[in-house]
């Protein structure tokens, strides 16, 4: 079961496809061992880079399943239930649950705006996922449009005692972290893990100021393990320089929309899945797209910093 | 099957839930039949105010089945298929369509922006249903945040036969309504059904700037029905007299999130369904807002228009 | 000066404009003392509904003059100072204030997302407007995007005496006026005045959950100030027969964006203003919506309640 | 005048504050001259990053009229005239253009949604500023939430000969570079100046994509000129080596409103501004901030890149 100590990289996974729309388990099996060899520390599924939304409910069964079988225990899996309402993110989240995942993961809906109705609505989602599974907040207000402050986020930590850990992607959001560690350390709140999201944007920073580790999908992933390792041994230099060489194509990589189907296609040419194939509405790369990435994962493969499918 | 000629009045119908939160199919079918007695041409369910995004899955399909079983053929039945993806959309829309719908109705999700994008993503949802299956245009701003112009609906139309009907609720829209009928009469758009929404707000005006009717969910559907029949039969003194009368409450229901409560609170005390259970997230009837809705209940049905349960 | 003791109704003015956008300075006056015969207790100008952001700095300020120049101390003039940043708040709150503003009225922008930002923006509006410069909340989310809670509301009233003032018009908002009512009763805030607006739409309500008047700018003022008192004086249902004649009307007048071109029309055929002018953008009235106004006038006025002009 | 033909950079100046708040004119004089010796070819001012609404109208005037006295004509200075309405509007445009600006900048305000609403608001927009009047279109969604179409673009390029320039922001925004000069190439609209904002995030590769150059404000004015210079040589690798030292310290610049925050501090720490005080409301450095930022500073300076103010 995912706790408060969880630490390190949980990957982010896309979804893989067919040429043709289907799901491709075979891809989902080779980028499930390539992220593990890659040294992630846990795995998220179904999550708004997963495409979750544009899957069928029993898709996203079958899914599930499938990773959380390749994965076998070897790291803790989480799922993202975020659904327009309770039943679908009940359901959803007791039938992962069952199939073994470590916990889910929770997004508000857009719709929400005051600091009340943001701390309600987790409180009714706790109702949905029962009370004793291990949830995290996803905080990414570019994406959800919703804002909440380290006093609503230390709301919903103390009003659950399931709510293991915050998935801190809010933009700019270093201050946020600073500020809810010390929190925790003045005994105001329980301490959570924090892990970051928004692509890895600023993950040196993040682990500075006191997260622990990363939950992104970026496509060179042993980038991410590397970078959060190093922090942790205090090598801070040898952190940002490996970092600030991936960061060119971390940042093609956080443009919105597009940057999943960049991501997809960085993972094809690597060998971990078969098909960059996004799933409609979704965009596609025009051909001077696809020559500015080559470029960049060819600067960054010049520095030798990217083995993971090899 | 829904066609261009669609008309009257096709009810919105809210999901009836036990107090626990269930189904509840006796207070259904009371109220399939007191909607058709009032005199509806075509029930419409699993829209926004159907709760829709607060079903699983397989409640969605059984409430849609029940409704079509105890409608048995009478009339047309639209089922709202809005979804956060195409998978979903299709998989939906083509249950329901097996079980007798004579037709989907889909809004725009919130994301979108520009024309194009309009256009296109009904251009995806269309090869989601199937080109086969009837479709409603669901235009509805102030829910949606989507603007559609005449320009986008007619470029819909045009791309896809299936478009049969345009639910208008845009607000102000009235002069929509009359752009849109004088480009069919100039032979630009080929003529679909239009039934206004907006729970009926502007009904007497819509009808007479060229809409076909309404589709809507008040709770006095009587009262819809009789002033489509009074505008048609061109008396126009009588219809807006009793469109008035029932204002004051159609205003009350119109307020948002608040007002899908309001109605199945006037449904109830009406003896159409059992309880005026909401699923969460959803408001709760204060004391005084009881109060209001039963003042407004008593001018109106002391003014002898409220027959529907009778 | 503006105090918490405000009640009645202020109407909400109009900038009345030439045919050729110039500021229509007899207009101006003639609407002043329409407005004061019709039982105006105060007035408000240079709100949304005043075109305010289409007026340059300098016309504002004319504007404004000319207004405390015809009313000439007959009753408070309340001055919506709402702007983009605070140099431009601070500098017309100041000046109107010097030409005998009573008070000043300030909406939150449109960017403002928690609990905490709302109660420090209006913390250093204050400290822009000076601290003796009484002032208006207004909570007005379909304009502004900005949902305070009554908590949030509180806060602001606690934190600055110079507030005065609530214009309510959240929607739906009911339950609002009886949470603060009961706050205040129970002597958790102090007691500032609570007028409404939202054109209207709920007044009778409005009053009766504890508000002390309106601040609107419904064409038939005479019909706010009637139901203001007749509530008052505790004849429901002459408050109720008395609204609902002109419902029809002010459910057509608060159509976003268009509202105010009918208010304008309403008021130029009345014969208080010469012309129904709006400054671009701003929707120009079909001959559709016209002869629907005309309608809307004629049935309004042939039941006898139409006589503030004659 | 600013014509189709402009390119390089065109650095987009804050407007320095004393530490209490009021214009700081030794301190625009200095940075004026700095960023014309680092090789700016222009100049933007009182943009968003200029902190223009938070300016009386005076104040705009006053620093508008020091900058254009201080560049005395050595390159074109452009002038944000976004505003609420079309009166100020118009009043700065015309008082800027008189004291020798050689354009304006607009960007459409957030409540536009279609197509035809966004070509018509620019068509108003030239009425206000006066046919004459050379004109940059801002297209900013992420700062504005208006999407514009290749389309669109293209339809305000035809209706307005005085557009002269797109300032070119969008996110992600490559392949609208590429779709707006291949249209032009295939003589479908005339051809104008693109420079390239959003902090700069992407600017090799908007170049080698066809912009003119760059239009934005990064502290180190300096690379930018050197990357426009060296993708104009052909020079492509030391284009993006030069680039991608800096990367780190863009990203940290583009974070949304501490950004601009971070660049004055920047500036003031490289002796061109005074004071980093940003008008309220603002966000404040944390200690933990700065020490992100002297880092940043340090690795580029260490690289031998930072020499600006030297």
């Amino acid at each position: 079961m995912l706790t408060s100590a969880a630490e390190g990289v949980y990957v982010i996974c896309p979804t893989p496809f067919e040429s043709d729309g289907r799901l491709d388990i075979a891809s989902t099996d080779r980028m499930v061992e390539a992220y593990l060899k890659a040294g992630a520390t846990g795995l998220t599924i179904l999550g708004i880079m997963g495409e979750s939304p544009k899957l069928a409910a029993e898709e996203s069964l079958t899914f599930a399943k499938q990773v959380m079988s390749t994965v076998a225990g070897r790291v803790p899996v989480v799922v993202g239930v975020s659904a327009a309402g309770f039943a679908a993110m009940s359901g959803l989240s007791r039938k992962v649950m069952d199939v073994g995942a470590a916990g889910v993961m929770i997004a508000p809906p857009s719709t929400l705006r005051t600091d009340d109705q943001i701390v309600s609505y987790y409180a009714d989602a706790v109702e949905a996922i029962g009370a004793d599974t291990p949830f995290v907040i996803q905080d990414y207000p570019l994406a959800t449009n919703v804002v909440m402050t380290p006093k609503v986020i230390m709301r919903i930590i103390e009003q659950s005692p399931s709510c293991v850990m915050l998935k801190h992607e809010d933009w700019p959001g270093l201050d946020k972290i600073t500020t809810l560690r010390r929190a925790s350390a003045e005994g105001q709140v329980r301490r959570v893990s924090i892990l970051c999201g928004n692509g890895g944007l600023f993950l040196p920073f993040e682990m500075e100021r006191g997260a622990d580790g990363a939950m992104t999908g970026y496509a060179y992933p042993e980038m991410l393990v590397g970078v959060v390792n190093l922090i942790k041994q205090g090598r801070r230099q040898e952190a940002h320089d490996l970092f600030d060489r991936h960061l060119p194509l971390v940042r093609y990589e956080t443009q919105p929309n597009l940057g999943l189907a960049v991501r997809k296609y960085v993972l094809k040419k690597r060998g971990i899945i078969a098909s960059d194939t996004l799933r409609k509405p979704g965009p596609k790369l025009s051909p001077e797209t696809i020559a500015e990435i080559d470029w960049l994962m060819e600067r960054i493969e010049r520095s030798q910093q990217g083995s993971l499918a090899a």
